[in-house]
């Protein structure tokens, strides 16, 4: 069973240049719309509940049978599956060497008021986070703890990047995504259960002394700047994690990797 | 006491051609040299005992006192300082936004057989390791967690590119790089004491359950394929990190640290 497909074959296809608009943050806000490509991933969003309204799959192509049922769910879900060439898939998803699927999905970033903290122990949060490997490396963590999703406070890269959802491995669809302001969160926050962990070099604590609550929310702060004094102030909990080298600080999605296994760990027992 | 400089501020000048061209790897290596840039890598890599042979700097900027100290040290040691245009240290750098400091570094990869595994606890093994980023974060949280240095087995992305140096933030002068074969590595690797232990989906081991023997080199396979069932048959022991979500896997990068740092808190305890 194929779906119905259309074909499109030319570069100045006016749905073609909307398509490629997405890979730029301007157009994904105002379409409400992302890129998500390859079968891993897009498999990955099929299981959590996400069918592409469009698919577009290179001409002529063997697909995998995971692609077919791919293919098949766009149709029954109403939405359209496109041929095109390699060249244009790879204009798309801007690799040389393209995946031979690039859907477009809704963006679901969700406000805060609409979490539901108590569907899991662990959140991820995250203050002015600029680089997308390291945000899509977060959710995929994320994922990986079990952890409900991540929160991004202030200026943070967007996580539906094309950049961000490659390095999310396709968790951007399995955890929650919040953006939002300080403040917003904080009142958020205070207003039920939770403990809120800031990672830091101002604390003389180690990571593996406190015995945290749950949920946890972990706090990692910029890459370059770490996290400002009133976000710290504001932690119940700053911790820091053994540093033998020359170095302070780690990579912020490794930091926030090893405190979420330490919470985990903690759980666990 | 501003030691003497060169000015070049023309794009076509010969050494600035041939310094633009260590950004490839087929320069870097057939002059055995490397770019590193910003104040903070270059500080850590001087206390390293590092000094490069030739840094270029922009013209007429206000110089920190610990660059004013770095030029010093370049000079003492016979390089050579050279100021030129922002615009031309962009280009050396690859950055719109250059960082006030380039230098030229000599590599220093070194034979397996150099290699003292007394020094530390810890070594990290990546092999075929592809993203220049993971490769960077993996030598920060090496110097994080005490580790010696990173082995690099098999086809891996250059330590000495741009890109990797960056995501080091300096650790690339602070550990021990190899790079060598497999067979080589488990050949020098069995004539002395250690346990290598590989991270896999392949094991009901988990990973806080076994009692880490020191020297310990936590081997991290290729981020898309995981390690060769040749190479998990010669692990000592092969454990898994829980996953609590839909993914089976972390990023390669945040994997060894997560590795790592259970060995190190084994260490500490």
């Amino acid at each position: 069973m194929v779906p119905e497909r259309r074909e499109i074959t030319g570069f100045s296809n006016p749905l073609i240049k909307q398509v490629r608009a997405l890979r730029e943050k301007k157009f994904r806000k105002r379409e409400g719309k992302f890129l998500a490509e390859g079968l891993r991933i897009m498999t990955e969003a099929r299981e959590a509940g996400f069918v592409p309204e469009l698919v577009f799959m290179a001409k002529g192509r063997e697909l995998h049978p995971l692609a077919n049922e791919l293919l098949q769910a766009v149709a029954n879900a109403g939405g359209e599956v496109i041929e095109t060439s390699a060249d244009i898939l790879s204009k798309l998803s801007g690799k040389s060497n393209a995946q031979t699927l690039v859907g477009v999905y809704s963006d679901f970033a969700q406000p805060i008021a609409a979490l539901d903290r108590g569907i899991a122990p662990i959140w991820l949060v995250a203050q002015a986070m600029r680089d997308p490997g390291n945000l899509g490396t977060m959710l995929r963590t994320g994922d990986a703890v079990g952890a409900g999703g991540l929160i991004l406070i202030g200026d943070c890269t967007d996580p539906f990047s094309v950049e961000a959802v490659r390095a999310s491995m396709g968790a951007v669809f399995t955890q929650k995504i919040v953006l939002c302001s300080w403040q917003e969160f904080l009142g958020w926050l205070r207003a039920g259960p939770g403990q809120l962990v800031g990672t830091s070099l101002n604390t003389a604590t180690d990571y593996q002394e406190p015995a945290y609550d749950v949920p946890a929310f972990i706090l990692t702060g910029n890459e370059a700047q770490g996290l400002p004094a009133e976000y710290e102030a504001a932690c119940d909990l700053l911790v820091k994690m053994p540093m033998r080298g020359k170095a302070d600080s780690l990579n912020a999605a490794v930091a926030s990797a090893v405190m979420a296994y330490e919470v985990l760990n903690q759980i666990r027992r």
